[in-house]
């Protein structure tokens, strides 16, 4: 959409992204009243997707304006050319999207928001009238809209089904910044003005090696069997080459059985059809939270299994030797939680190294959790698709296939994938490694609609084969590249006094911005979000992991130097602005307050804000490993 | 699984495959009964799902017993070839699986027995209770087979979810064929006594020309954008050259649009996404019948859509200018008693050229099933998977993308992709285009979770801007092989005797064996089928077309004139063994007949059958175009 619209119009990004309507809070509907805001606090979740919302469209309509008024030039253009007055046939259905967005999520937010469920299609008979409740409303608001804007043929209102129109609308909120970006890519030479992403977990900074492995002779072979259609589970050579990858990186007791290998395309097609195969609808997971946003719109849009939160805390305290530690009595709670809430948790989720905390779980640790699983019969599935992006060598990482004794092996699922290690996240490849062979054959129905083409996967084979070269050249240059770039980042927070949590492992660091909001809410975190958006930064808002605290980001290092060192502009770029207009704010408040109370006696409330962040906050943050 | 039970068997193939246990009825419970028979003809479908499951069972339990009997003998093994036992394991897991299957069918029988229907987990809450019912049973002889077995762990019985089991046992039972062909694939130099399949629609006519093709430098190309994560709807570049494809082959009267073109992992990808996006749970799309048998796993896995046939018949009538003729009466006739049912429908689907029937729809009836759709505000998607499979040049396909004027073109969707027009059915690739955009971007949704990898998608864009070679090489090519391998196919069926229909076009050939069923009905279809197998012959049987008239199978003769030699000798064996034991048990029944009946007075009921077969039946299919 994001593509349509900027190759269409005539101010494409800038005007996509300014920062005039955005960046000022008083723009926004509901955020001068106090009571509203009580009331939001309670209920954030809500008011910070309606937030989203309502930013997108006040811009949309400006954009749409904007080319409105060009239309009449171009309508003495020849046909081909009128093509390209597509982007305002995309501009209106945009409009339509987001205003049926809205009423869903306002409606959501009526029936009682419970936090971080986007509104879904309910399997139970009461949530399936509210359900389609919903999106006879959202069809109504559609259809208005075309009648006003003069919509051609309003038949197209009822084109989508109640959960495509669903499905579309998460979809589009999910992978907003994503699509922009794909939209107006930056490029050191030909696009340096688009869009910087450290927000989507990729790493770059070894394609040059990949491309010339990729590029050998020995890659290009083509057989019939390749051709053609082949074992729904993945090709057996791939299967038989990932069981015997896995063994050997994996640290495997025992050979791995290729018959418990289910290959299929990408790590998120691999979590959802194993919520697929283990839950059944409105069945749930514990997650330990914060972490991967992308298990929400798996588990959802088919699956609709529900992600029970176990919300970690960045304080150290008693119960919490270190910034976010996930511990069986914080399992043990929320399970008991859910159980009370009526909800039938049928597993747990686990990410080691973690994301984004870049945690990795100690082997007495991984134990706790696996007895705790197996103590209350859950599945544990484990992603462990960062394994090898350990990039410090003092940091020893243990996979689950290492252990010589698994508490419930029938129950425990280990997810691996190249999308990370190897940085080839676009060859679309996800593995499974289960010790249950039900498991393996219930998983192995998903590959017709989930497979990979038969050359990828001889590709992948031939790669993971190659030892030799991914022990000798790829892993130590990948690792020593991370460890550089990780340094020039962690550098460069560290001059900036900017808290961060980092463990050695990953492609990302978890930073916490919340001396830049004030106040610290999950409603600034997403407008500081979006200045980054205005300087043509992307960064992932800890709001998409799920964390509990708002003001903390995930920030992608995993990049080249001199792309760093640009999003490293950008980046100051907006929160010095963030300061000064915290500043310039403070001080009208102040001259306000002082021309209605001319009694002004205390003097000391102006002092600067400055002040108090660099002294307060970063107090109260020095426990994360700065 | 069966390529697992191979590997381990003593008799893998043969073993499972043998004829002895399969080809004579008495062997199978239920069938000596006529009342039972009686009731199973009214209920067929049912009843020939646990034939076949009983089939299987009993063959799985011997060799389940020749394995144990050789279980000794390998105990003292090392580890590492001890894992070759695992087919053991594979084996006991299948028991159970088949057993409950079994009682999953069994119990779906009595609550109604609606045919093509398999067994699902219901929305509904009426339905959602029997689903769980059904769930608990199977559970129970789950667990109770694994007592039997004295198998380690009783735990492993609750490990998937309802919709786990159903989806396993479904999907087995739908890739039963496949997947044994899987295991064990004819090659004319390696393996000769391999499965011969002519039952999967694959085109191997060409892949000679395909490899080198794609062996060409300019396919090798990789760049960062291909190795990382893309737009979700296909690469834009793949996108791009998919429109002016179609533009060009489809004969559209303007230029397509990019942005109207989604790209994901295959045709049933496309098919099962937009069965979520058009349909909710449990409304309906219109099928003629016979149809795509892929269609039922599409739509039932995710979508839970029903398909709603409209049964075409082979006789020709005032009604039927031609066998198994479409046309809107029979359209409304099977809308109006969905309606009566309560049955939602929410569009027709077509695939044109028609498969398995070959038929090609003239414009005119087109038209009219297109202007059918727009009365209903039903929506259509058009299969043209075929489109460029037609090798009959007095035969004029025309797209519905090139019709200067559709009736609903917001409602009008078209499916195409490369599986069989060019071959490659493992570069897992399908594409929609539709006129409508709100459907593009609600279907771009689900590239998250059916993406193709970069380098394919590099592939393909090489593949369909290669005009010259297409036009030049490929497609004269490939049309002069399709002739002579359908030259081949037609002149032995003829000297055979055995009608068939085809219309010069498609990959396959739909004939008619009902001559060979005595008495004709699905279950000795389903027998002849098994018997075919047994001589590892692969043929595709009408009722899996959800054909509902017995004794019809698709051929597929794409396939290099050795092969098909080879399964035409395999094919006539079959035939007349299945003549000669029909000789026998007439005889043997006569001969009992007579024992009974010592004033056996009428001789003439003894006359072979095989002159019954050439003068009776031939002629009642002599219209169908031998």
């Amino acid at each position: 959409m994001s593509e349509n619209m900027d190759r269409g119009s005539s101010q494409p990004a800038e005007a996509h992204m300014s920062t005039q309507s955005r960046s000022n809070p008083s723009d926004i509907p509901h955020m001068s009243d106090g009571q509203v805001w009580d009331q939001a606090f309670r209920n954030h979740s809500i008011h910070t997707w309606l937030m989203e919302m309502v930013l997108s469209l006040q811009q949309t309509v400006a954009d749409h304006i904007t080319q409105l008024a060009t239309r009449h030039q171009q309508q003495d253009l020849v046909p081909e050319e009128q093509r390209h007055n597509q982007p305002i046939w995309g501009q209106e259905a945009l409009l339509g999207r987001l205003m049926f967005q809205m009423v869903n999520y306002l409606q959501f937010g009526a029936t009682g928001g419970q936090k971080f469920q986007p509104p879904c299609h309910s399997e139970d008979s009461k949530g399936d009238v509210r359900s389609r409740e919903q999106a006879q409303v959202s069809k109504q608001i559609y259809k208005i809209f075309y009648q006003l804007t003069n919509f051609e043929d309003t038949s197209i209102n009822y084109v989508l089904s109640n959960r495509g129109i669903e499905t579309s609308a998460l979809y589009h909120a999910s992978f907003q910044d994503y699509n922009t970006y794909q939209g107006n890519k930056y490029h050191e030479d030909k696009n340096t003005l688009g869009f910087i992403n450290l927000g989507t977990s990729e790493n770059k900074l070894c394609t040059d090696l990949l491309t010339e492995r990729l590029s050998r002779s020995d890659m290009n072979y083509i057989d019939d069997d390749l051709l053609q259609y082949s074992d729904w589970r993945g090709q057996p050579f791939l299967r038989e080459e990932v069981a015997q990858f896995l063994t050997y990186y994996c640290k495997a007791p025992a050979p791995l059985d290729p018959e418990n290998v289910v290959v299929l395309n990408g790590c998120s097609s691999v979590f959802s059809a194993l919520a697929m195969v283990l839950c059944d609808p409105g069945e749930a997971f514990l997650v330990p939270t914060p972490t991967y946003s992308g298990f929400v719109f798996s588990t959802h849009l088919y699956a609709k299994v529900d992600l029970v939160p176990v919300n970690l805390e960045s304080q150290v305290s008693d119960a919490n030797t270190h910034p976010f530690q996930l511990t069986v009595d914080k399992l043990e709670q929320a399970l008991f939680n859910a159980k009370l809430e009526g909800k039938k948790v049928r597993g747990l989720v686990l990410i080691n190294p973690q994301n984004p905390l870049g945690h990795i779980y100690s082997q007495d640790s991984l134990m706790e959790y696996l007895e705790f699983a197996k103590k209350y019969s859950l599945h544990v599935i484990i992603d462990e698709i960062y394994m090898l992006s350990v990039f410090d060598e003092s940091v020893t990482f243990r996979s689950v296939l290492s252990m010589e004794s698994l508490p419930d092996p029938n129950k425990t699922h280990m997810i691996w994938g190249t999308s990370k290690d190897f940085g080839i996240s676009g060859f679309r490849f996800g593995t499974l490694y289960t010790h249950n062979k039900e498991v393996a054959l219930a998983m192995s129905s998903f590959g017709y609609l989930h497979g990979i083409s038969g050359i990828t996967q001889y590709k992948l084979h031939r790669l993971l084969q190659d030892r030799e070269w991914i022990d000798n050249v790829y892993l130590p240059t990948n690792r020593s590249r991370l460890q550089e770039a990780h340094k020039f980042i962690t550098n460069e927070l560290k001059s900036s006094k900017i808290p961060f949590l980092s463990h050695g492992s990953g492609l990302y660091i978890w930073i916490n911005l919340r001396k830049y909001l004030d106040p610290c809410t999950f409603e600034e975190e997403l407008l500081l979000h979006r200045r980054f958006l205005d300087k043509k930064l992307i960064l992932s808002c800890g709001k998409t992991f799920m964390c509990k605290e708002p003001g903390w980001f995930r920030l992608v290092f995993a990049a080249t130097p001199l792309l760093l060192k640009h999003a490293m502009q950008r980046f100051y770029t907006v929160l010095v602005e963030q300061e000064q207009d915290w500043v310039v704010k403070q001080l009208e408040d102040a001259i306000n307050q002082e021309v209605e109370d001319l009694s002004a006696s205390d003097a000391s409330q102006s002092y600067s804000r400055e002040v108090i962040l660099t002294s307060g906050l970063e107090g109260c943050c020095s426990d994360l490993g700065l």
